[in-house]
């Protein structure tokens, strides 16, 4: 069986893409982060998928990205509310938060590395998403060529490290009847970037709005 | 003024790379990784330099990277001692630590964008180096090119961020000479990665010994 590092935030595209992995034969290790973003209930959500779905280990390495600011996930700037689809086609929101994909994927590197694994999962997608630069199929192909030059697997030739980002090119109505497909439990999972008390989702970030839109066209039930 | 980000050790390299970025008429912000190093006394040397040298600002993030362990510098495995240049030469040694630089440019990154800067320095060498990939020039080379697809200023096309690597073809020796040129203090400096008490400097590692190697060659004294 082999060896993959699987990003794992707690929403719905990672857990997919988890669960993908899973499908594939992978015996996967789960990696999520601790960056200081405002709330922690998606750390939560994302044991509970590693849980659910069987991973060989987790980890929550804790970075403290909140010391560079810059976002409305790690810094007190309002997430904003009820956009409409042009909006949020408009530009970057102040939710992304600078090179946090850059970062993720970095330590799958180098857990990759330690674990001689040449498979990293991200579960990025560049169609109904939020406009964030590291979300783009650019980006990951010149993040994978890069990796490949990184480290010492690379440099031997011994592989060739492969970044997986099997939702790249799907909608979120396609990304939830995948999910569907593949047992994945939507309860466990959380999208909000702004949850109230008891995590309970805002209902009008983008995230929850993107969410809603998804299972709506996929005409599945979001529990 | 322009800002630039500073990645910073405590070595030699990286204090001669700041004091470049410095003489170039930068605003420096300093970033230094408490990674989960065995030995604390490099993040002393870099507090030292970051002073000495006028940084705006000085960062040191946590970054827990012996989770992953894999490396001399993290976990318990030796640091090999009394190497010659030919077997410097064979293969990557054990003191390298998976995607350490990938990792360490990613967080410059990171503040680089939120300070609107489009400089990173990073002191590394390709020539009287410990066999490290991500030393190399086609890393840094595919490593900027990718940042250029990562971040909003790439996307929206305000700017080119560039990775500095002005000593990538330097040897020791003239690494030394410039550090001398510069007016840095040899003193502040830590290279060593196997340090005794007090941090006094084995004598005897790879870095201890590329260091010594680069003084004699120079003619300089090391204090």
């Amino acid at each position: 069986m082999r060896n993959a590092v699987c990003l794992l935030s707690g929403g719905l595209d990672s857990a997919t893409c988890l669960a993908l992995a899973r499908r594939e034969g992978y015996a996967c290790y789960a990696l999520s982060f601790d960056y200081g973003q405002r709330h922690k209930v998606e750390l939560a959500a994302a044991r509970r998928v590693a849980a659910a779905l069987g991973v060989e280990r987790h980890i929550v390495a804790a970075i403290g990205l909140d010391a560079f600011g810059g976002s409305a996930l790690t810094a007190e700037i309002a997430v904003p509310k009820a956009r409409s689809a042009a909006e949020m086609g408009r530009g970057i929101p102040v939710t992304y938060v600078p090179a946090r994909n850059t970062i993720f994927l970095s330590f799958a590197l180098a857990w990759a590395e330690v674990l001689e694994s040449s498979d990293i999962f991200i579960g990025v997608n560049a169609l109904d998403y939020s406009g964030y630069p590291d979300c783009r199929p650019e980006f990951i192909q010149a993040y994978e060529r890069m990796a490949n030059l990184a480290t010492k697997a690379g440099v031997e030739g011994r592989t060739h490290l492969k970044i997986h980002a099997p939702l790249l090119e799907l909608g979120k109505a396609q990304i939830v009847k995948l999910a569907h497909e593949l047992g994945v439990k939507f309860s466990l999972t959380h999208s909000c970037y702004d949850p109230g008390a008891e995590g309970r989702p805002c209902g009008q970030c983008d995230a929850c709005l993107l969410r809603r839109k998804g299972f709506e066209e996929a005409g599945i039930e979001d529990r």
